[in-house]
């Protein structure tokens, strides 16, 4: 006997396994089967049915295996032939996640589609490094950017953001991260503060702060790449490791 | 015997009590003392030890009975005399939540604190409504602003947010909805669809879906108010409840 066809999008969090909501932990404890991506850290699969059906479709060898029309489809036909079916993602299933395109091919079927948020590095990642992403007295606000956009060039909004006050964080941004820091540095911010993470929240996390005009090097010398996370901002001189003088010169109040 | 002093700051999610973090649960879980905002799901307190205190330090009647150094004391103090403080709020604690103030003060009692982020209303509230912030072949980012500064005026950020072609979220905007509006209007953006929801994830949760030129009405005829967000883009499109006509003009693909 099969339960009813549902989907629950559920977003994993930035990798700490307990970063999941309890929402979250209980669409995996109840599923049939869960279509899982690179990101999500392999002990949330533990905490499925012995019996559910887990499918990894995130890349290999950093290429797709699955486009996302197969996906789509394969999120539709387990839940109608399986009943619940759980997608997990790391982060959040719609920052930058596609969770409407399948949330919208499942709801063509007519199939009941959940939406369960994760907590998405774009806010976590600094926050668990003491930075947060507004402060009063600094700035008041923060802009979430795509280093990678689907023509392959960056996004025209990164340009504007360099001219703004906004704290900046971009997501898959690294392979990008020299054509980005010319951006700010054309915007008059060369010695805004900078931190760059890779794996975030996970026990193989690495981290550098510098400025703009220095942050490259940083991140060479400290072999830092993907899936990584750059912060732009003066909220960044508040991080533990920013040299003293400068942090003087900043607080929330 | 007390325990160790220790503060974690914890974010409770947008107010559906499942959409806390398994870490943050824990954290109540073992606190001795908790300070919580009006924002948090008092379901969330049941989670404690019967022999925990539980503060509120939230508003009352819209003044806050606790001012932020006064919190910042009593996090101080409760740690060092009575062992694990967990301060509880609604969302994210780095999101326009003071969370760095406390964190700097109580550091600087050398006094242990965790970070554990929480899903901010930001992200959560419009996915919950099957809209994402972003959206491939529709837009790139978002940005999240306050309506609500320290000096009591808008911030000039949303002057430049209204020209940008990111999808623009703001916090604490309610009370001045219709100064916003009209910054949006002065960009040309009469027609770009806005969200409005209050008490987003809870059982009492109220939207309307219109445009920058209609949504003030709209929300007066919906009687919604505080605490309420305010979702401006393309993307917004994609809400069920948006006409038709438009939703066929956006597509993510």
């Amino acid at each position: 006997m099969t339960t009813e066809a549902k989907i629950t999008l559920v977003g994993a969090g930035p990798g700490d396994p307990e970063l999941i909501t309890l929402k979250g932990l209980k669409a995996i404890q109840s599923a049939q089967v869960i279509l899982y991506d690179a990101l999500v850290n392999p002990i949330l699969l533990e905490e499925a049915s012995p019996k559910a059906l887990k499918i990894y479709v995130g890349k290999r060898a950093n290429v797709h295996q699955y486009s996302q029309p197969v996906i789509n489809e394969l999120l539709v036909q387990y839940a109608l032939s399986k009943g619940h079916v759980v997608r997990l993602k790391g982060g959040d299933s719609f920052v930058f996640g596609r969770g409407y395109e399948e949330l919208n091919y499942a709801q063509g079927y007519g199939i009941e589609v959940e939406v369960v948020p994760g907590i998405s590095s774009a806010i976590a990642v600094p926050a668990l490094q003491a930075v947060p992403l507004t402060c009063r007295g600094i700035n008041e606000s923060f802009w979430v950017l795509t280093g990678t956009t689907k023509s392959g060039q960056l996004s025209k909004d990164i340009a504007l953001a360099a001219t703004a006050s906004t704290t900046v964080v971009i997501l898959m941004g690294m392979r990008k991260i020299s054509q980005i820091v010319q951006l700010f540095i054309a915007a008059g911010k060369k010695d805004t503060p900078v931190l760059v993470t890779q794996n975030g929240s996970r026990t193989n996390e690495k981290s550098v702060v510098g400025t703009v005009e220095t942050i490259v090097d940083l991140v060479k010398a400290a072999n830092i790449g993907t899936p990584g996370i750059i912060v732009i901002g003066e909220v960044v001189a508040l991080h533990p490791n920013f040299p003293i003088l400068e942090k003087d010169l900043v607080y929330c109040v």
